[in-house]
C-alpha cells in the first residue's frame, strides 16, 4: 500500500507514540484498581493524578475540576443532563445552537420533548452564531447555555464569552457550556478568559485513543451524575477508573508540544491549501472562511457529490469525508443551518488537518482530486 | 521487588499477553473511526464486529444483542434507566436485592426517589436470595428485575432463572436483568437457560482493560438510551466506538480458554485455600460456603480488622481486599444483609483468585497471614 494521506482528522486521529507508550505502560505496570485500598491501587491513582493535572493545565484549570469520561459524547450528555437536572427547578430555558454536535442536539431534543424550552440560534452565512441573537435568547429564566467552540464541519469559532456576558447581564443561573471537542489542544483555551463553567474534550481528536474524554466543571457549580455507582470521580462519574486510556491522553497531551506553534504551522497549510484549491478547481466554493480554526477547511465542488469524490480519493488511499462522521453521510445539518444552496451542500468535502500534515500532501491531494473532476461524471 | 501474589482479581486483573496484543493492533493498524465512511472507517468497523462476535458467543448471544459500553457500571445503568424509561407507563415495581452492585444499587435509590416502588430481596446467611421472597416481590405491577449472577464480594450464585419464571407466571411486563460482571467469563452462561433479557458485563474482570464492558439486549426487547448522540451501536449508545479497548476485550475473552477446564482448577484451588486457613487459623470462619464460585473466597479473621491485615499483606506484596474495591473501605453492605455479627464483617477478607494463580501462592499467604496474626495486635 502507498503511503495514505489523511486529511480526516476531526473525524480520529492516528494515536501518537506517547499515547501508546503511556498506554502500555499502564497496562503493564500501572494496572491497579484506583480504589482498591492497597500499594498497587495507590499507584494507578496516581498516574491518574498526572494526567488530570495535564488536560487541567491545557485549559488554565486545577486538576479537581477535570472529571474523566468514556469521550467527548458523554462530557456533553453529562455537562448538558447533569446542569439541567440540578437546575431545573430554577428555570426552563436552555439556549443552544443549530450546529452543534449530535451528542448536544440529540440531548438537546429529549429536553425539548420534556417540557424544556429550547432555543436554536442558527448561524451566518459564514457558520458563526450572532452575539445579538446569543444576548436577545438568554433571559432570567435561562439554566443552561450550549455553545460549541470550535464547529466540526467548517472550523467556524463561536463567540463562546458573549454567551458568558450575557448570562452576568441577565441575572439568570444558567451555567455555560462548551463542546470543545475540535478546538481541545489545537487552540489556546483558558476556561477563566472563556468564563466557561462546564466544557468538553476528546482523546481521539488529539492523538489520543478512542474512549477517552473528560469534562471541566468550575469548582464552584454543581451538576448531577449521569452514570452512577461506586462515587469514582467525586461522585460525577462511577465506573472503575480507565486507567490505560487516561494515562494515553495524558501521552497525546505532552506531545502537542506548543499550540501556538502548531497552529502557525496549520495556518500556513490551510493557507497554502486553499490557494491551490482555487488553483485547479476553480469552480470550488470554501464554507470555511479565513477566521475558522485552520485545523478544517471545507469546501465545495459544486460540481460533483461528495460520496463520488470520497470514493475515488479512497481508492487512491487518500481520506477525507464530506462532513461529521458522527453523521454517517447524513445531509449536514450544519451547511443547512448555514443557508447554503443544496448543491453546494451535497458536494461538500472537509479537510480536517493535523500537525503532521504537510504541503506535499496537498499537492496529491489536488492533483488527484483533479483527475476525479476530469474522470468522473458530474453530478 | 519480589514477584507479588495478587488475589484481589474481583477488583481488576493484570491485562493478558492477548488483550495487550489486540490493543495494540487497534492503536497502530486499525485506527479509524468506524462511523467513516473511507476504507479506514471500515476496517475499523470489522474489527468491532469481531469482537462483538467473540462477547456473543461467550454467552450464546448474537452479534446484534452486543451493545459496548465504557464499563460493567455504564451497561448496569443502562440496562436499569433504559428499561425502567421504556417501561414506566406500565407499571411500578422494581425488584432487586440489597447486595448489588453500588452501581445497581445507587440507580434503584435514584429511582425510589423518583417515586418506584423499589422493593430489595434480603439474603440468607449464606448469601443467596431465596426463591419465596423472589416470588413474592415480582407482581404483575413489575417492570424490571435487576439481581446479579454471582455476589462480588462472597460469590454467592443467585437464582436468576427463578426470577425469569416469577415474572412469567405473574403476567409482569419486566424485563430481567443480570449483573454478570463477576460471573463472565469465569462459567458457563448462557442468555437463554438462564432467560435474561439484559446482561452486564465487564472487561477488566477477565484480563481485558479498564474502561470497556458490554450490555446483552435481547433483540425482541426494547430499553431507552443513557447517552445520546450520533447514534453508534444502533442508537443504544452514542460516542465513537472505542475499538481499542473493544479489540482488546476480544483478546481477553480468546486468552480464556475452556471455561469449564479453568473451573475445575479454581475449585481445587479453592479447596486448597480453604483447607490450609483452617489449618493455619483455626478461629477463621468462612463467608462463602462451597456452593460459590470458587473464584472468590470470602472469610473473617474474627480477631484483626481486615485493614490491618491488608497493610501487613501489601508491605509483603500480597494483594487482597477487605470487599469490593468501589467500597473503598466502608462497612460491607452485603455482609451487613447476610447478618453476620459486627466482628466478622470488620474482619473479613476478599481472596479473588485469577486462573493463573496458585498452590505456593496460597501457601505463602496463609505463611504470612500466620505471621501476621502472631505480630500484629488483636483488634
Amino acid at each position: 500500500m502507498d503511503k495514505i494521506i489523511y486529511f480526516d482528522n476531526s473525524s480520529t486521529t492516528k494515536p501518537c507514540e506517547t499515547a501508546i507508550k503511556y498506554l502500555n505502560e499502564a497496562l503493564t505496570a500501572n494496572w491497579g484498581n484506583p480504589s482498591s485500598l492497597h500499594s498497587l491501587g495507590l499507584a494507578a491513582e496516581q498516574e491518574v493524578f498526572l494526567a488530570r493535572k495535564a488536560v487541567a493545565d491545557t485549559i488554565c484549570a486545577t486538576p479537581e475540576e477535570i472529571y474523566f469520561t468514556s469521550g467527548g459524547t458523554e462530557a456533553n450528555n453529562l455537562a448538558i443532563m447533569g446542569a439541567v437536572s440540578a437546575l431545573k427547578k430554577r428555570g426552563n430555558r436552555i439556549v443552544t445552537t443549530t450546529i452543534e454536535h449530535p451528542s448536544v442536539l440529540e440531548v438537546m431534543k429529549k429536553l425539548q420533548n420534556d417540557g424544556f424550552d429550547v432555543v436554536y440560534l442558527a448561524p451566518d452565512k459564514n457558520g458563526v452564531v450572532g452575539v445579538d441573537d446569543i444576548n436577545n435568547a438568554i433571559n432570567k429564566n435561562t439554566i443552561l447555555v450550549s455553545i460549541m467552540l470550535v464547529n466540526n464541519e467548517t472550523g467556524a469559532v463561536q463567540p463562546i464569552k458573549a454567551a458568558a456576558e450575557a448570562i452576568k447581564k441577565s441575572g439568570a443561573p444558567a451555567l455555560l457550556h462548551a463542546d470543545c471537542v475540535q478546538a481541545f489542544g489545537k487552540m489556546q483555551i483558558d476556561v477563566n478568559k472563556l468564563c466557561v463553567d462546564l466544557l468538553s474534550i476528546s482523546g481521539h481528536k488529539i492523538h489520543g485513543p478512542k474512549g477517552i474524554g473528560a469534562l471541566f466543571k468550575r469548582k464552584q457549580k454543581n451538576i448531577h451524575p449521569l452514570i452512577l455507582g461506586g462515587g469514582q470521580e467525586k461522585g460525577l462519574r462511577a465506573g472503575t477508573e480507565n486507567v490505560p486510556l487516561i494515562c494515553s491522553l495524558r501521552g497525546a497531551i505532552e506531545e502537542i508540544g506548543n499550540i501556538n506553534h502548531n497552529l502557525s504551522l496549520l495556518k500556513e497549510l490551510n493557507s497554502y491549501a486553499r490557494q491551490k484549491i482555487c488553483e485547479s478547481l476553480p469552480e470550488a466554493s470554501f464554507n470555511s472562511n479565513e477566521a475558522c480554526l485552520p485545523y478544517i477547511l471545507n469546501f465545495s465542488l459544486n460540481t460533483h457529490r461528495s460520496e463520488t469524490i470520497l470514493h475515488y480519493l479512497d481508492a487512491n488511499n487518500i481520506f477525507i469525508s464530506s462532513g461529521s462522521a458522527c453523521a454517517k453521510g447524513q445531509k449536514s445539518h450544519v451547511m443547512t443551518a448555514m443557508g447554503l444552496e443544496n448543491r453546494r451542500i451535497d458536494s461538500a468535502l472537509r479537510l480536517s488537518f493535523n500537525r503532521y500534515n504537510t504541503k506535499q500532501e496537498i499537492d496529491r491531494f489536488c492533483e488527484v482530486l483533479k483527475n476525479a473532476c476530469a474522470t468522473l461524471r458530474k453530478a
